[in-house]
């Protein structure tokens, strides 16, 4: 996967995340509705922190389409998933967001300042006038395991990412999956663990075919093993988990004793912490005004696929023009004294000053 | 002028306007918001006609700023209101709107059976199941003379237009104005007329410098000539206009003879026609629901400038949602028996088909 990243402008550098971050407005998405939500904060001169549960920029457009085309962004007759949130960040960069990502927003509370105060899953804490969340279908999750039982053993012996390889050195390992992910740790464990066996429920992968050779060529020298199977339950020793039970496709069940089960279903969009924020939520979505997108909660707007209102399509365009208005609902927030009035960036100087760009002489 | 026109795609030929096109939906302006409501509806399988008064493609884009750099329209860092407009009739053509160029839509009549009947200053004819207005901030009307009664020789000596220059082959005329349209108007008709007086209220112009040296040039030949000054009234023979008053800058009014007087002061949009066809108007612009956009009448929609509800910012990316959901909305109409689906460009493979594009072999 990290040929087809997408990297963002301005990281957070540990400095800045050390105390409480105080903002004019913070964003939870950096999908192309999130990125989008800068631009139009930036022409209103509102600054933005952007926080996103994946380690990349792109929302859906990265994880789940980067390399297929879309043809309905209007003026843009077509271009890939990646290409649009290159794009986007090019549009953006003129307003420096700071974005923070592979972390999940955990925590939000209204403040006496009526600010918000905003943890994420890596510690980093926020003091934001106004929340945005373009959090799409949700923050994406690792499918899990479904074996009843097997959880206790998450982040000790059952893994569903690698945060360090060396975890796994001189490990019997189990690595379940079919896809990428799978694939490469497999391949670039091997030379770490003590023995690697890769569980697959069908013997197709759908990983990358060299990887997949790569795979089957260390098999045929016996430096890992392959087997066909589906996990149905496992077996405690002293709390620990001592053994799986694989159903495999000859309907033989064996027993595989292993240190470390290591998971890659892929991942799939939860709704996650937001359920817990206050806001009224209705199948999996925000209810929004159409005037100003701003959710139940005053000062936390919702734009893009996870908002709803009646007439709402999950279209990436409708999203744009949903961070406009957001956009401008906010501002009465972070500018309560100052008017807001509607300016073009075809005439406006002020515009092209925020912009970077030169005015034309004349009109 | 001419070096700078958007040809349209396809226009309507006579056998095509000889009696009245059936259509299932007829769009009222050919400004980026109406182009791009061509491509909304097109994704739904509606075919669409697109009738505006100017003789260009493009709108206020086209008239008014096609050489300005746009900065907000999203994932495009900047292009010009020219770029835009031909980038959307690419990213259109797939679906083959037929233009009616240089007509303005004149009637609006509900028929016995629901459809709309259309009839435009050129004669032409539809029958529309759904009308879309975009059309901005209304039609693009000349800017009159200011002059009590004068009106009455407008189309017999007073024009604000040139459809055919040997009207004037050996007639005294007088060209009013400073900009483009004047300056090359008179530079043309000098070599056809008897006569050309160019009249500008000041000595600045705003035309092209080459132009403005060119009419220097021809003033010093005698070939033409030059005033400054502002008509304040006329006299009347015998039902013709003989004579204009003009009040030149040394605060002397003088006669001026002339057969014709050609007053070029610029366009300015009007709401026009659309007043009369039985639509709820506020402020000049058409009140919609947020869900479809349509207007007080229904199978009557708004989109674009010319729309106005709670939150509306007159941006163009607010007009390409609109669009979306209008044509959901007229969806219902046009196919009453079909329950409509959200699809995506990426994934679907029947919008491949109408796009004209290859599917992916596989997702």
């Amino acid at each position: 996967m990290n040929d087809t990243t997408i990297r963002p402008l301005q990281f957070a550098t540990p400095a800045e995340t050390s105390g409480p971050i105080e903002t004019d407005a913070l964003i939870i998405g950096a999908g192309p509705i999130g990125l989008f939500q800068v631009f139009e904060l930036g022409l209103l001169e509102i600054h933005a922190h952007v926080v996103d549960s994946l380690p990349v920029v792109g929302g859906q457009c990265a994880e789940l389409y980067p390399d297929k085309p879309i043809y309905d962004i209007p003026a843009i007759q077509v271009c890939t998933g990646r290409e649009l949130v290159q794009a986007l960040l090019k549009q953006i960069a003129p307003f420096a967001p700071t974005f923070h990502l592979g972390e999940e927003v955990q925590v939000v509370e209204r403040r006496a300042d009526k600010r918000f105060y905003v943890q994420t899953s890596k510690g980093a804490q926020f003091l934001a006038k106004t929340i945005f969340i373009a959090a799409g279908v949700g923050s994406f999750q690792p499918r899990t395991l479904k074996v009843s039982g097997i959880e206790a053993y998450r982040d000790k012996q059952l893994f569903y990412r690698v945060r360090d390889p060396e975890m796994f050195r001189d490990k019997n390992i189990v690595i379940c999956g079919g896809g990428d992910s799978a694939l490469d740790w497999a391949l670039q464990l091997v030379d770490v663990a003590q023995s690697v066996i890769l569980l697959h429920r069908r013997d197709e992968f759908r990983a990358a075919p060299a990887s997949v050779a790569k795979m089957q060529a260390l098999c045929d020298e016996l430096r890992m093993q392959s087997i066909v199977g589906q996990i149905t339950g496992f077996d405690d020793e002293g709390g620990k988990l001592a053994r799986i039970k694989v159903a495999g496709s000859d309907g033989v069940t064996r027993s595989l004793e292993l240190d470390c089960l290591l998971v890659f279903y892929g991942l799939s969009p939860q709704l996650g912490p937001i359920a817990q924020w206050g806001m009224e939520i209705e199948r999996r979505q925000l209810p929004v005004d159409t005037a100003r997108f701003e959710t139940s909660v005053p000062g936390i707007f919702a734009v893009g696929d996870i908002s709803t209102y009646p007439g709402k399509k999950k279209l990436i365009l409708s999203g744009f023009h949903e961070t406009a208005l957001a956009a401008f609902g906010a501002a009465n927030y972070v500018f309560p004294e100052k008017k807001i009035q509607l300016q073009y960036t075809t005439s406006s100087t002020r515009l092209h000053e925020v912009l970077g760009v030169a005015s034309p002489v004349s009109g």
